[in-house]
C-alpha cells in the first residue's frame, strides 16, 4: 500500500511555518515549499503551487498566522488588528472567485474577535488552533467522504474519474479520489480511469501521480477515449468532485463532466458526485443560475507552453459545465448518499447534525 | 473568401518533381517540400508529412513516378519492372495500415502492365498520367462531397467536427471539410466549433488553420467542452469523416467520435459521417469486425513533446472508435446520401454508376 500524498502541514508551534507540495512541479517532482511569510504564502495561492478550494482555505488560514509573526512582543490590540485586516485582504485577493478561501478568513476573523485581546504570542496560538481545526476538519470530511463512496464501490471496479478531486485539491484524502483510497486500503480489487483533463489536464498531471503513489492501479486516457470504454462495458462506475452543487441537485463541476455523466447514463453505468455539505449552494434554486467561469482561450491554445494551434486562433474556454440532477446517480457528502437526487433529499440530508 | 490549401501537386512533366505541405511544420508556418526522389517520399509519407488515407495514395503514386527518373534511357523492361518493384515496396513498407495507399500502387502497377513496354520515358509519363488521373478523381470526389453535405447545412448553422478531414488530408478539398467550404462559397453563413481531437490535437493544428485560412469562423474548443455546448444549444449539425464503414453503416473514425455523436443522439442534434464510396469495407457486416488500431501510450503521457504524466504512467491510446450506424442521421457520399442509415440504403446507393 503507498501514501497519499499530504499536501500542505504547519510545522512547529505559533512561530512555526507552513510547508506545502509545489504543485507546480507535478509530476515530475515532488517537493515541499517552505513558506515562512504572507507573501509567500499569498503567491503561492496565485501561482496554484496550493489549489483545490478546501486547500486553499487552508492555506489562507495558515497564512493568516503567518501574517501575524513580525508583530512585537508588545505591539497593541489595533496593531494586531492591522496586522490581520492586512493578512486577509492580501490572501483574498489572491484568489477572488475561491468559496473556501473566504470561509476560512471569516473562521479566522470570528476567532480573532473572541481572543484578539491577548499577547499577540497569544493570539498567534489562538489563530494557530483554528487554522489546525480547519485543516482536521476538512481531513475528518475528507475521511468521512471516503467512507461513505466506498460503500458504493465493488471488489472488482473499475473506476472512471474526471479532473483531481484529490489529496492534491484538499487538506486530507480528497473527495472523489479519498472514495478510491477508502474501497483500496479496505482490500477491494479496483483499477481507475482517469480522464486528462484538459485543457489543464489536471488528470495527467496530478490525479496519475495521486493514485500511482498510492498504490491503486490507474490508466490515463485522452477524454475522448471515455465513450468509447463505456461502450466496450470497461467502466464500473463513475466518481467526480463538485465545485459548487445547487439545492436541486444540479452541480457544477470542471469542463467535461457534463459529457462524461450524460455518456454514463446512455450506457447505464452509476455517475457519483462526492463533495462535502459545503460545497451547496441551497441559494440557488438550479445549476441554470451556477455562474460558468471563462477562461482565457490561450489555455486551449498552449498547452505546456508551447502552441497547439494557429497564432491567434479563436477558441473558446469555460472552466465548468453543468450536469443536471437527473444524470447523478447519488450525491456522496460526509452526512451520507442522497440518491435518487431531489431537493427534498438534500435538504433532509444538510439538516442532520 | 479565403484559400482551401493545395496539400500536394506535381510540377512539370514527367522529369519533374512534387510539392507538398510540410504538415509536421503546422500551424506554425506553411511550407512546401520539394520531393524529387523516391526515398524523400517514403521518408514524408514515414514522418507524416503528408498524411490522410486519400493523400498518402496520391502522394505514393507520385513516388512511383520519381523511383522511375534514375533509369537510363536505354533501359529495358526488366529494369523498369525491378525499378517499379522496388518503389512499391518502399511507398507500400511506410504506413502498412492505409489502403487508399495499396489501392493506389495497384492503380499504378496495372498502369504498367498495360503501358510498359515503351521507352523508360513513355512508361514514366504513361505512370504520371495514372497518378494525375488518381489525384484528379480525388479532388472531383471531394468536391461532390462538399456538394452533397452543402445541401444538408442551412444559413446561420452552428457547425461541430472532430479531427482532420480537410483540404490536408486528401487531394482536395477534404470530406467533412469540403462540406464547410462548399457552404461558405454558397454564400451561407456558417461557423465551426472545432474539437481539438487529443492525443495527436489534428483540429487545433490542421483544421483550425485550414477553415480559417479558407476564410470560415472557426472557435476551437477542448474536446469536453462540446457537450456542454451542445446542451446549451449552440451546436446545429455535426460533420466527421470516417476511416472505414462496414456494411451494416457503423463508422470508425478518429478517437472520440463515438462520444460526440452519441452525445448528440442524446441533444437532438443530426450527425453526419461524410466520406467517399471507397471507405465502405462491404466484407465486414458491422463495425464489431473493424480493427482498432492501438497507438504507443506517449501519444497521451506527452503533448507536442512535452511530459504531461508521471514518468512511467499507463496510458490507454486506441487510435479510433466505432459510431454505431444508429447514431449516425447520414451517411453522405459522392454519390449521394444515405439517410436514414440501413444496409439496404448503403447497398443501393454504392451499386449506382
Amino acid at each position: 500500500m503507498g501514501t497519499v500524498p499530504e499536501t500542505l502541514r504547519w510545522i512547529g508551534d505559533e512561530a512555526g511555518h507552513c510547508e506545502l507540495i509545489e504543485q507546480t512541479l507535478l509530476p515530475s517532482r515532488l517537493e515541499y515549499l517552505s513558506v515562512e511569510d504572507l507573501e509567500t504564502m499569498r503567491d503561492a495561492i496565485l501561482r496554484l503551487a496550493v489549489r483545490g478550494a478546501p486547500a486553499i482555505g487552508i492555506a489562507a488560514a495558515y497564512g493568516i498566522v503567518l501574517g501575524l509573526r513580525g508583530l512585537a512582543d508588545t505591539a497593541f490590540r489595533d496593531d494586531i488588528d492591522r496586522a490581520f485586516a492586512h493578512a486577509r485582504e492580501r490572501l483574498a485577493s489572491a484568489r477572488p472567485t475561491a468559496v473556501n478561501l473566504f470561509a476560512a478568513l471569516d473562521r479566522m476573523e470570528e476567532r480573532l474577535h473572541r481572543d484578539g485581546d491577548g499577547s499577540p504570542r497569544d493570539v498567534r496560538r489562538s489563530l494557530l488552533q483554528e487554522a489546525l481545526a480547519i485543516h482536521e476538519e476538512d481531513r475528518a470530511m475528507c475521511d468521512a467522504l471516503g467512507r461513505e463512496g466506498a460503500a458504493l464501490v465493488e471488489d472488482g471496479d473499475r473506476l472512471l474519474t474526471h479532473c483531481n478531486a484529490g489529496a492534491l485539491a484538499t487538506g486530507g484524502r480528497g473527495t472523489a479520489l479519498a472514495v478510491m483510497y477508502t474501497a483500496h486500503e479496505q482490500g477491494k480489487t479496483i483499477s481507475v480511469w482517469v480522464d486528462e483533463t484538459r485543457p489543464l489536464l489536471q488528470g495527467a498531471r496530478l490525479t496519475a501521480w495521486e493514485l500511482g503513489r498510492a498504490g491503486v492501479p490507474a490508466t490515463l486516457i485522452c477524454d475522448g477515449a471515455a465513450a468509447s470504454l463505456m461502450a466496450a462495458g470497461r467502466v464500473d462506475r463513475v466518481f467526480t468532485g463538485a465545485d459548487r452543487i445547487a439545492r436541486n441537485g444540479d452541480a457544477a463541476n470542471k469542463i467535461g463532466t457534463y459529457g462524461v455523466a450524460a455518456l454514463a447514463k446512455v450506457h447505464g453505468i452509476p455517475f457519483y458526485v462526492v463533495a462535502p455539505s459545503t460545497t451547496f449552494d441551497l441559494s440557488l434554486a438550479s445549476g441554470d443560475l451556477i455562474p460558468i467561469e471563462e477562461r482565457p482561450s490561450d489555455e486551449v491554445t498552449q498547452i505546456l507552453g508551447r502552441p497547439a494551434a494557429p497564432k491567434g486562433q479563436a477558441a473558446y474556454n469555460p472552466a465548468f459545465d453543468v450536469t443536471p440532477a437527473s444524470l447523478i446517480t447519488g450525491l456522496v457528502t460526509e452526512k451520507g448518499v442522497v440518491t435518487p437526487v431531489t431537493e427534498e433529499g438534500i435538504l433532509q440530508l444538510l439538516s442532520r447534525e
